[in-house]
């Protein structure tokens, strides 16, 4: 039977699975784990399916890699598929579970290239994520034209508050020069209403 | 090809396509519009397919119907599947678009039986609503055991700076009392990391 409303379908792009290896990628260090993820964002804009963003989900202590995520927003048509977002949605679908921090899980963090938007910081403490390691500031990404939304001042407390370590400025020039890049070569600014009025 | 990361894939209840009538649905009131998320909230929790959450968005201006949204986080086995999301991705999809506010296209409305969590508050702006209609707000939300998330304290401020309106209080009462008895009941507390540590 046809359902009068559709599914949503969202899928990491074709070229992700050549640029993980076979066998799995484990990465111990935050710097590592940011190299990697840094790579996925620039390779999005290069194969043009998504904007400058990556995100990964690692196991905290093993490094060894769950799930990655890239911004797909613009060929998905949807304006959650943020980096952060899809590397959270895939790891739950890999886990089979909607809380990555539940009974006899090992821990998780969430490593993204550019500090979450309001929308993607809003998500983390549902996600059961215990750590989050940022590589450009929301500093960065405002230069560059990018809109963070209204995000309380002192998120880092609150995630803390939450027992959610924040890590930064993990590579931060290097994550924020895709930006730099991107809205150089007149890449697409697709946050906010388009529209008039 | 069989990829090595999932895809997501995110569907409304069975049971929504008996809950809109075939030709659609006008509602040209606020409160004709509460009153029909209120009834999908309802309907979510009697039919066991996620939490006391219903949304929908609208035709602003003309009351069509759009797309309905409930909560469909734990069936789903995804934090992120809030209902205002779920209306959010499926309305675009219908439509085709990541931005609701794009040119040509009519304004769009979220109407929610809840006010918006952190997360769903900071994914309105990205939508490209032009208005939001809560029913209960975030202190009923809590008073029966939801955490809404770390929110800017001004937040309707923060909306209106943005072009957003925002309506608070439609049948308030009536859509606190799914909440209410959805916890009397011992319904299943998603929100947050469930896992010790």
């Amino acid at each position: 039977m046809k359902h009068r409303f559709p599914s949503i379908t969202l899928g990491l792009p074709e070229w992700m699975d050549d640029s993980v290896p076979h066998g799995g990628v484990t990465l111990t260090s935050a710097d590592a784990r940011m190299e990697f993820v840094i790579m996925l964002s620039k390779r999005n804009v290069e194969e043009g399916t998504g904007g400058p963003f990556g995100a990964a989900i690692f196991e905290r202590d093993s490094g060894r890699l769950i799930a990655p995520g890239v911004n797909r927003v613009v060929p998905a048509s949807c304006s959650v598929a943020h980096a952060e977002m899809m590397a959270i949605m895939v790891a739950q679908q890999v886990l089979g579970v909607f809380d990555l921090g539940g009974e006899g899980l090992p821990a998780c963090e969430l490593v993204t290239t550019t500090e979450p938007c309001a929308m993607c910081l809003g998500a983390i403490p549902w996600s059961g994520v215990r750590r989050l390691v940022c590589g450009a500031r929301k500093e960065d990404a405002e230069a560059h034209g990018f809109d963070e939304g209204d995000r309380v001042v002192r998120w880092v407390d609150a995630l803390a508050g939450r027992g959610i370590d924040v890590i930064q400025d993990v590579r931060r020039e290097e994550a924020a020069e895709v930006l730099r890049q991107y809205n150089a070569m007149g890449g697409l600014m697709y946050n906010g209403r388009l529209g008039d009025g």
